[in-house]
């Protein structure tokens, strides 16, 4: 439990020495990982699952009447860690630990901010994830599911997410917020469970997958697909896809950026490297920045479950019925939009799409950009700019 | 010789009812495919390649002194057909038909008009293509060279191109224009020689690679590199790598693109389609949109000369020696750079860099976007947008 996500412990190395997304590391919230299970959740596509896992942390108190809870729902490569340290000595806190904190924008002296573990979440090797999914043990037959893990949804996510709340005893949620995926999440369950949420933040997100993003997450698929160890999912007792995972990571961090800040702390390009003039197989420090991270990441996480998740965004329309307008229909809580200017994998046209819609309806949805170098992951790196923004979000009536 | 370049045919086929890159497809210029041998070309690497043989094409008439020519430089996936068909009853003209031709931009009226195919180039199984790499038979072995080729450079694709104007007795450029892995050559021409070239055009290019888009060209490369089939690159007496192959031609036409025209073109996602909710294997329509594309055209391309021309891109730097400011302090043509507003492949803030560069050295570099919904493939598909500053700048003394 000691070891931060690898993704984003990336990620924050990255930064080291930008300064532009300083933590605020003054006295550390320490938190708690938990773990809550139940059985026989059916999905969205009818299968069911028998037995459910899934790992949550909170931070500050439940109020006796229940009632001041957001719920943070966690992107692609994430977990429920959002804000904290395990332990005092972790490298680093939860990864929107700039706005989850006591007297911050997201307040635990005024809320009890809980986040989860998703369904087929993609680091289920890291001691940190408690997740169920193709690498779970299928208690029919003693061994890994593989491909026989039913496909689930984004939906299906937030069912997993309303047992939990339920099983607190939670019926109300002042907000949903997620960022990226955790966008998806926070929509569809102001969608499913519409009297039940209050406010809904949408951070890098999207109302529905456009052709063009679900061709971008195939490309995620493809190389684990591809990977002569990958055997149809049916790896579990042999060598893991471990270099297709590898092609995927390096993909989702490229992809997550912008080429300011990936030039920012890339190694310079050399002239003419004498390796790479000698072998088009031969790498290049420039290569090694990007792809060598990715290969010690990949233990961690598991190709099918990669596969899995890539599916439940592909799947995504917010409400999953009909088109757009008829999910965002049913949403009765108040909405605030922040997609990232320079987002070059959720473009902010995605953001726009759901807002015109919801605008057309008579809502009045909030949209703000998050300005930064990092792209998609100014969603993360330069929230703390949309602070008070946020703040406010959460105050209103 | 009949066949269209699948490339370009794919991404016509998906203007079409488009109708916002319409081609003037009146008076097709008709020309001819012709072939260019020479022995013992030395590499940029100091390896000898001892035949190079590569097609060509040319439009207009080469007058007596020889001054009125202008040199064409092929994109990654492109080959030597830049304009005209090769028959009447070609379904498709050239990439840049809309401006060579008899009383277009680029006038062949006026300039005798050449383009030829590149070593490695992507597709050597595509019948228009005259090409010398990997898959080339080596002399000393009669076998294919694989990965015996030596790695070769943008500067080695313009120094064969030397050799072949030199054939033809051509000491002087009026011009020499190309987009995206054209445009490197063309700047790259104006500093191996900048006494034969008068005037440089650079079309959604850039005067370095730098960290972002050498990361961007190894996604392109790894698929194959991957490939169970690859075999160190020796498949020649096997099965080719296809599987890989496919994967990065797919990421190559959706890179080139932009969301806006892709999601016009591409099937609308449906809704929990039943296949995609069984298995995480199973396509859909957007997918097969797509990679069905990518697979048909696959066995024209080489997995080798893939590698080769993802490793010519990631080691280009203007002058290859140095920085790129002293590759440029070499530049005497006169140039003009014009990338596309929405290009996501290579954005103009790579060409922003050479202008900048180039103006701090006392030179007047024009500057000028073109607008349009392709993205990078604006270069091609909206290039009639800047045809008279195009036609204006030939006409410059």
């Amino acid at each position: 439990m000691k070891r931060l996500t690898c993704f984003v412990a990336l990620l924050f190395s990255l930064i080291v020495s930008a300064g532009s997304a300083a933590q605020d590391a003054s006295e550390p919230l320490l938190v708690e990982k938990q773990s809550f299970s139940f059985e026989n959740f059916e999905t969205l596509g009818g299968e069911v699952i028998p037995e459910v896992t899934i790992g949550w942390e909170s931070y500050g108190e439940l109020n006796e009447a229940k009632d001041n809870v957001i719920l943070i729902t966690h992107f692609f490569s994430g977990n429920s860690h959002a804000a904290g340290k395990y332990n005092g000595d972790d490298a680093l806190p939860g990864y929107w630990d700039s706005i989850i904190g006591p007297g911050k924008a997201i307040d635990t002296n005024k809320y009890f901010v809980i986040s989860s573990d998703t369904l087929v979440n993609a680091f289920p090797h890291d001691p940190n994830v408690i997740t169920t999914g193709p690498a779970s043990i299928n208690p029919e037959t003693g061994k890994p599911y593989g491909l026989d893990f039913p496909v689930v949804t984004i939906r299906d996510f937030v069912n997993v997410q309303h047992r939990l709340l339920t099983s607190l005893g939670i019926e109300q949620l002042h907000a949903v917020i997620g960022a990226s995926m955790g966008s998806l999440q926070a929509l569809e369950w102001s969608i499913a469970y519409p009297d039940m949420v209050e406010r809904m933040v949408s951070v890098i997100g999207a109302g529905a997958m456009d052709a063009w993003t679900i061709m971008t997450l195939e490309h995620w698929a493809r190389p684990i697909k591809n990977d002569p160890n990958f055997n149809n999912g049916d790896y579990y007792d042999a060598e893991a896809p471990l270099t297709g995972i590898t092609s995927t990571l390096a993909m989702i961090t490229q992809q997550a950026m912008h080429p300011v800040s990936m030039n920012m702390r890339a190694p310079k390009p050399e002239v003419l490297p004498e390796p790479a003039l000698e072998s088009v197989l031969n790498s290049t420090p420039v290569l090694d920045f990007l792809f060598a991270n990715a290969a010690q990441r990949a233990p961690l996480a598991d190709g099918n479950h990669l596969l899995y998740l890539v599916r439940a965004n592909q799947l995504f329309i917010a409400g999953h019925e009909g088109d757009l307008a008829s999910g965002l229909a049913k949403v009765k809580a108040k909405t605030l939009f922040l997609p990232a200017k320079r987002d070059l994998l959720l473009q902010p046209y995605l953001a726009q799409q759901a807002v015109s819609l919801l605008e057309q309806q008579g809502k009045t949805p909030g949209y703000d950009e998050i300005d930064g170098v990092w792209g998609h992951l100014d969603g993360l790196f330069s929230i703390q700019s949309k602070a008070s923004r946020i703040e406010a979000f959460l105050e209103t009536e």
